[in-house]
């Protein structure tokens, strides 16, 4: 997992009289579910979060494996997605992606310098409904999971990644947030995710946010070979 | 996580001539899906695991917060319990327990000495097909997870827990076994768990299973009033 790091976006300082002037760029953001369509964005993201964790040659995710394991379920029944957009405009009043489930996030911060994303053609939304300066600037993948201890489930974030040109921003805290806001709408009991032991800046970040870090469990993995060789339990 | 500890159970020694007369004590295993009315040994089974991991005081789970969090959607997609029954007699043939989604996993062990089940009446399973003499003496609780790396899911084991009197018999290597049976049957791609850093001899044993313990990976949990405070993100 990676994710921004904490301070949020500057805001005006407090003045005696209110100044009508916007003070530095408006910057509007949505918090939206995936869908099928936004596998191709997904993917990349992958990539990139692969590659910020020195990890590009343990990724083998394909558009296509994204694309028949993704979006078979309800929204929080199974693999969920929030898609984080982002606008230089307001975001029109929400249409389709007004789901029943969720409705999409809206905020807006204010920046003292625009943001000069170097991807914005390959991150273009594909929500037909935003204008055309509508780029997806990030992603939590999320799913329930279970504590038999508190008998009740929770949300699980694999992945929570935001784009390097929006880091710093707060934006990654706006991710964490709505999975923990849906968890706590559906009465779920945790929400947890995983951050490499080296990676203080990470692990004071989620601290902040008022998560505790497990000192002493670690992951069981098996795989590949290993995994193969259950294919008969009775033969073990 | 606790788990029986590795050794596999006695096998009577070869001789040069067949010997009719069996050796040991056989006992018969079964390993099948639990439904809605195996909560109340479930329920049991779960604060016999915290009192294991020294963590009773954390265990608030109820029959009644199992019974409407678990087995609300079919096997595999969700929560999934697998059941470890015993009995001194053979099982019969498959009935109603034959799901079309998994076939029960049966097994004969031979033991050198009969076990002594204090628990025996409070553990006799509910299945009305079996004889009197059937005890469940374990589970395993899993669910699927994904990994956006691999870009296909694979199962989490949230449990997976053997009744004392049952351990160092093999049975917490047959539920795992069977877990990851199910999972290359899936076509999965991982099976994951987490362990306790200081139970070496857990650790022991699911390195011998071909599981990876992954050492720099920490677990970050949001939960009580730290996750309440998410009740509204926009107001974070």
């Amino acid at each position: 997992m990676a994710a921004a790091a904490p301070p949020p976006a500057p805001t005006p300082a407090a003045t005696a009289l209110p100044d009508p002037t916007p003070i530095g760029h408006p910057l509007f953001t949505r918090i939206r579910l995936a869908t099928a369509s936004d596998v191709p964005h997904i993917h990349k993201l992958i990539h990139q979060l692969a590659n910020f964790e020195h990890l590009a040659h343990h990724c083998s995710a394909t558009e296509a494996s994204l694309s028949s394991t993704l979006f078979t379920s309800p929204p929080f029944q199974s693999f969920t997605v929030f898609i984080l957009e982002l606008s230089q405009t307001p975001f029109p009043p929400q249409l389709h992606t007004h789901s029943a489930l969720f409705s999409p996030i809206t905020q807006t911060i204010t920046l003292d310098l625009p943001i000069d994303d170097p991807e914005i053609e390959t991150f273009k939304s594909n929500d037909k409904d935003c204008g055309f300066d509508v780029v997806v600037g990030g992603f939590a993948l999320f799913f329930p999971n279970y504590s038999t201890f508190l008998g009740k489930p929770g949300f699980y974030v694999e992945d929570l990644f935001v784009r390097e040109c929006y880091r710093r921003k707060g934006f990654g805290k706006m991710l964490l947030s709505a999975v923990a806001a849906q968890a706590v709408k559906m009465g779920y009991g945790r929400v947890e995710w995983t951050v490499l032991d080296w990676n203080v800046k990470a692990i004071k970040f989620y601290e902040e946010m008022g998560a505790k870090v497990l000192q002493d469990w670690r992951i069981c993995r098996l795989t590949d070979e290993a995994l193969q060789a259950y294919a008969n339990p009775a033969a073990i």
